[in-house]
């Protein structure tokens, strides 16, 4: 077996994103068989102290804690950033023009013109690159991207999605600093819509091609919470929820609602699409299963057939177990580096690239004015 | 046991909802102990051959085929209108100027100008009323109205509801004519609006008050069909398909949607509820069945409950079978005739009047408005 | 139209069943075109006051309070038993004699021997008859029962029912008399065993054929309970639960179960079948509901199919509403009714006859023999 | 932090266990902090080749093609034991007898009297043991154990468990060779019984103590089979079905099933629980989530609680991901060597030790015998 070509990893940032990059690093070649093989070269974080220990845990070789440094590192091929979305153009552009290829975490950007500004750098500097809306390959999902492109649902009519979460319904929660800069718009640039709604956006464009236009409310339930950074209570700066309906161009019709506010749902993204020919239905609280609904079969038998998508012949099933056993939402991740690193012995771009995930952000941009000001908005083409 | 007191019905229409209504005229005191007593005195339409094979097979008396003529009769004590909504008011005004009880199909009317007119009368009149959004009377959302009132939910945040159908999907189906006249808006005064988005309106004001504000969209997706009437391909002039936004009176946001385009789905009535302490979802295609999901409970044993709502303690369940043992979608029409009768014996309105009713025409008004000039539209207080 | 034809019922007992059977007569020729339309002509009781109640409450025409002299009257046609398990023997017989048609509540009798000799009666009185294993005909029930004939599931593999109750576990409760004669032996025979999982014999042998022999165990959790009409404890005679392992004659290898201690379980009677080609799976708590796995479907899209039993290609269904709206429990006497009522018009049986049942008859004996002397047991051929 | 002290694991047999083994020792100290961690000394099978690719493929530091030299090895702390059945007896004592310590996969051996020389051999030996019956450590599964142990169930009632799998309906399938020794009872002891429902009796031992006597029936349903080893079809030695009745020595009763045949079952392995207070559902097919029914809930909002266990207060979740995101089938080999290593650390068992796996080795014989012999059967003490 001829020895596997290291790509060397500079992760910046090591929260809840960087433990399920740095998985997604090093179980890869356990499961693909690859030409390249991921080396945890660096970690950087502004305390030595934290990234030394999250360098400890998972085994990276060293740190660091300017990212500039990281990125001057000759040893680093590849950056990857999980800092809060107000970092990720000055890193992603810098680390461009260093050369680096990115794998920058979603959204992509603050909003649509600074997105521009990243796409425009990484295309100049013609890096690898992908942003991780790791959804999309969930092996369900894949499945679903599958049945469209194979003609299964024909003239689609309707797209639904939503992503419901509780966890910030208490009023005791605080805002701001370290696990809770989401909840801070100076840190996420938007609340449910950038954290969540990005999610159910990339999906559907890539299973049900462009959104022309939207008409969005959002809402801030709680509308002061204390700061963790300066321990007053401040304005609450992010939507607490967003809804939309929107005009696909394929002329079907959009409805997406997110929230952190439905009690009784942790991480209950689903989506459903009509077809005139079949419908699918998915939900992440149950990612292993595709509800799958076809008119063609007989009619007295018609019925949503739950599909446990873990058989060999479903996306990436085959590189784990056997039949009935079920994979988590960890191997998202895997699957994204999987896909990277073939893309990059092939030659081939791995989606969502930067440019896709602009798409997502035009969108997120459309929603957050339409709720602003109350109108149907024209998503900007990208 | 002393003899019941008679209510003799004159029904006006055999369709569906004919048979509907009937069905629970003839069932309730087999299951109730009331006062009153239904009678089947006559029904009424404009083909006496039908109209008699219908009251051969139901057991009305006798049969009219020009409902003035029923409403004329001093032997009938309530109109039951079930006629395409083209006719609901001038017969209910006829009616109420009669003096009659009126128990209307819903919608209520063609539109909230109509409706008014209508209110207007029955309530000059004095004439007992109700309009038959039969829905409320599901055992498993009655539950969930007591839920709300004895203020299980806390503050809401959220409520979701849509109606989806498939069966308007193929282009070779005609618009017009008996059973189908729901696919013109000139018998229909709209589409889905009208016929599915109203049922989950009624349901929404009286589970969670008013409405104020609505941003809608609404969609034809087969343009032309040929008309049963006519017999030649026209325009189609209702909407196959229709959602929108809007926020309550109570501060918590709106998500609704209804199409006849939605593949696998039969008459998927839902709606969910998230409040701050406990959150509610029903499903109409298993209606015997409420979700609950109680943030009360133990953290590490919470989850969503199914209630199989077949107990004696809930709602209408005492007078039908044994725990576990469901009913179906006819017995909501029972109850609602079981709740009339009651409310005649005690000299109580019975909800939802002629009043309540034109509220779901304000916000139906309002939705289509919205989708009309495609913008955020304010409904009318009623 | 043609009048129909009236058949005289005379009702014996007015408990649970009474109700159930009642419905059936008074709904059935609303939804069915039949050529008989049943009188409730007499319902006979041992008390003269709560025979009048349900008489009054049903509409059946007089009393009678011995069950002889229902059976002499000339304008009764048929007989119906809703009595204890103790006393159909002995009416049914006398009946049969009388040469009135029959039906009689199941389980047929108290064991296999009581049961030949009714049997004996009714086929030498050549009198039509049938007992009410009303599961039959719950659509989905025979639906699975037409698939299986068009040879969908091919060879059998196995056999799995149960029929899970929780409401004995509380030992206050007393055992005997009105509603409570089911815990005592001396009236109904056995427990769980002639009560439930008859039902799911009775369906068993009708989908997938004989049984050859069992190995059974029972048992009575709670030994002793207030008796209601001597007002000592008691020993209890009945099986609390019930489960035995089987082999079909086709092969195929069974498993059944039946409790009143399951904690969580209304009535969840669940049978599930595996075939080379196909299975099926239901639940009585969804009734409306059959779960289809299909081998033949194209494997990536292979899955258990929900199919919502309530569009007109199901069987019954056309008689009943549109699709998606469900039906209930009751509906099912209804349409044994009518079976019934064709059968008469046709000259046919009506299945299970008291032949059928006696078969039933066999496997409980074989069952109860099995667990009380702890050896597998071979059904005796009826 | 301190240098973690290494655990050197010396593993036999490289098929599907071996990868799911080597993935727990792997990722363990990623998620888990613990004062071991495993190193991949080395892997040995009887192919030097494919030993080598699997070395290739997981790091094992080395390869061995003869166990007894991997025994021999110094540096080798434990041995992981993955082969087929009849070889763990030697194999483990040999290990003993080295004074190794011992990861055994099950069942533990061919039969309860070979199971019994092994526990002798280990406990002579005195060495840290364990056999991998993973399920326990599905979060959901010993959540069970903790409601169980906290007394919410009450009095225990009833027990059912099966586990059905398909993919053995083809008479095309060989038996024997690699992969589908499991067919062969020369290889592995049993069919079903040994690889399936011991799976189910482990479980049931823990959750609901022993199991006192059964009665058992099994079957082969396809005869003869090629065998990859001769090319020559023989019969098939094993049994493709099990199902069996038992007594437990609380008084419950159980009943247990399995099979290759179960058309549209992938791997469903589920149990049911039902006491006196509370029941509890569990199905490997959706592994992270627990079904709960609690009697001391209010009555009329009892239901069966859908609970999604994956909240950082629920069994080894914390050391995962968020709330909502739900993990896989290899996550509990995972938590086994954490368990393992912490028991190490600690000084005590790790459950379930060879003695403890051995009790379910003497139901299985006793299910088997009573299969046979088609009498009810004492099970063994051990």
């Amino acid at each position: 077996m001829a020895a596997k070509k290291p790509l060397n990893i500079g992760l910046v940032g090591y929260g809840f994103m960087g433990r399920t990059h740095s998985n997604g690093y090093k179980r890869v070649n356990d499961f693909f068989d690859l030409e390249y093989r991921p080396v945890l070269k660096a970690v950087c974080g502004r305390s030595a102290a934290n990234a030394q220990t999250f360098a400890d845990k998972w085994g990276y070789e060293s740190i660091e804690t300017d990212w500039r440094k990281l990125i001057d590192r000759k040893d680093i091929d590849a950056i990857d950033i999980c800092t809060p979305n107000n970092t990720h153009a000055e890193i992603a552009i810098a680390a461009a023009a260093a050369g680096k290829m990115i794998l920058c975490e979603k959204p992509l950007s603050m909003d649509l013109v600074e997105g521009q500004t990243m796409v425009e750098a990484i295309e100049k500097a013609g890096v690898p690159n992908t942003v991780w809306y790791n959804y999309r390959r969930v092996p369900a999902v894949t499945l679903a991207k599958q049945l469209i492109d194979e003609g299964r649902l024909g003239r689609v009519f309707h797209y639904r999605a939503n992503f419901l979460q509780d966890w910030t319904i208490s009023s005791e929660l605080p805002q701001g600093g370290a696990g809770l800069w989401r909840l801070d718009a100076a840190a996420a640039g938007s609340g449910v819509t950038g954290d969540l709604l990005a999610h159910c956006i990339d999906t559907a464009l890539w299973l049900n091609g462009g959104i022309s236009n939207v008409s969005a409310m959002t809402e801030t339930f709680i509308k002061e919470r204390k700061h963790s950074e300066t321990g007053k209570v401040e304005p609450v700066s992010i939507d607490d929820a967003c809804a939309f309906l929107c005009r696909f161009e394929n002329g079907s019709l959009g409805l997406f609602e997110s929230t952190r506010y439905a009690r009784g749902h942790k991480a209950l993204y689903t989506f459903e699409i009509n077809g005139e020919k079949a419908s699918i239905k998915w939900d992440l609280h149950d990612l292993h299963r595709l509800e799958y609904f076809d008119h063609g079969d007989e009619s007295k038998l018609r019925g949503w057939r739950s599909i446990h998508v873990t058989d060999s012949d479903h996306p990436y099933m085959k590189h784990w177990w056997v039949p009935g056993l079920q994979i988590g939402y960890e191997h998202t991740f895997v699957h994204q580096v999987a896909d990277f690193l073939g893309g990059l012995a092939a030659g081939k771009p791995t989606s969502p690239t930067f440019r896709e995930a602009l798409a997502t952000q035009a969108v997120c941009d459309a929603v957050l004015d339409s709720a602003e000001v109350g109108q149907w908005q024209t998503v900007v083409p990208v």
